[in-house]
């Protein structure tokens, strides 16, 4: 029976400011047996962003949210719904207390998540012979609904949207929804995995068929003349 | 490697009114091998809402969104961000135009989700000995990013929502990120292997432990006095 897998990556060490997440990488897919054509690599933020020196330490914690911040959304007590210098609106613009290398310090969004997904899916297809796609995702609260899902932030080796416009149901109608966020879905899929509290910061996900092209996840950000809720 | 495993169930035919889905979902399962403990059953809400007779002639389109609609919360050209008699927020108050048997129709969304998804569960439990979780998905769109995601409008047979509060990092740090709703991260992976044009209504997904109890789809229902989209 085809179908989509889900693997979680373990066995990476916990990542510090100026690690070599790549080889890190590496080291974990070849412990899974390397990549296959296909394949899709999705490795979470934080570890990227303490990789990149993202980290800071912080006597003010607003302060460095208002800092990172384009743009306040909405703000309730110490909820601060923020938009950050990406376009993603998201709480704390993207700044995150847990899991810091210490007390008092926090980890800041990578200031080019794409670029970040590039350069890991560079170092893989160099060791490997294929380049995967790779997707840096995060964990993000969303309107309307409790709890966070994971979507991606950044993206290198795929389109982030499967556009069906035009594209026709079994009957002719053309589908009245036409954009897919799979880079998205498929970082919530990695999230089943990943777990927050087990330490596992990265998952391989073969047999899905990624939409082709060189995408960024800018794309996934809501042009602000459609956007129904600034 | 253990992981998660996201299994297209092929060979559903289309789905008409009054049609027995759950017998239909009973046959394609045991072609894919049946059930084992801890299979989640993610089955999307179209063909839920046509088996229960859910689809009806409407001459005037936007009529039914309003009349389905509790409440309308951004209305821009043809686009009406609504709230559903569930709690949901979403386009169209969930009344679907696609996919439908014939032109002039529309499919409305279950009235009680959840109880589809836990009469689908029973009559599973009964052909297979074992429980499954089932998920009612549908697509959403979301507020800031472009493009939809699959997320769970009812389920059985677990909690949507992860809750760690209180749970602590590797460092002893409280998890910021404190409820995650696997349901619908759920719902978006199996999305991966669904697929708007090919047909395929319903998914099996192996090897993911879904948080324990009876819960409902509307816990991931953000509640009016943390809503600050409204």
């Amino acid at each position: 029976m085809t179908g989509v897998q889900v693997l979680p990556l373990e066995g990476i060490p916990e990542v510090r400011p100026g690690d070599d997440l790549a080889a890190m990488l590496t080291d974990a897919l070849g412990r899974a047996g390397g990549l296959v054509e296909g394949d899709v690599v999705v490795v979470a933020q934080k570890v990227v962003s303490k990789a990149e020196g993202r980290v800071e330490q912080a006597d003010d914690y607003v302060e460095v949210i208002l800092r990172e911040a384009r743009s306040v959304r909405r703000r309730r007590d110490d909820l601060i719904i923020a938009e950050t210098e990406h376009g993603f609106v998201c709480a704390s613009a993207g700044v995150d207390r847990s899991n810091t290398p210490d007390d008092g310090w926090v980890v800041l969004l990578p200031r080019d998540p794409d670029a970040s997904a590039a350069a890991i899916r560079e170092r893989l297809a160099e060791r490997f012979g294929q380049a995967p796609a790779v997707i840096v995702s995060d964990s993000f609260g969303r309107a309307w609904r409790q709890g966070t899902t994971d979507v991606a932030l950044g993206v290198a080796g795929m389109r982030p949207l499967l556009d069906l416009r035009g594209t026709r149901d079994g009957r002719g109608y053309e589908l009245q929804t036409t954009m897919i966020a799979v880079a998205d879905e498929l970082a919530s899929a990695a999230e089943l995995v990943l777990g927050k509290a087990s330490g596992v910061p990265a998952a391989l996900i073969r047999g899905y068929r990624v939409p082709a092209g060189d995408g960024s996840a800018r794309e996934l950000v809501m042009p602000p003349e459609r956007d129904l809720f600034p």
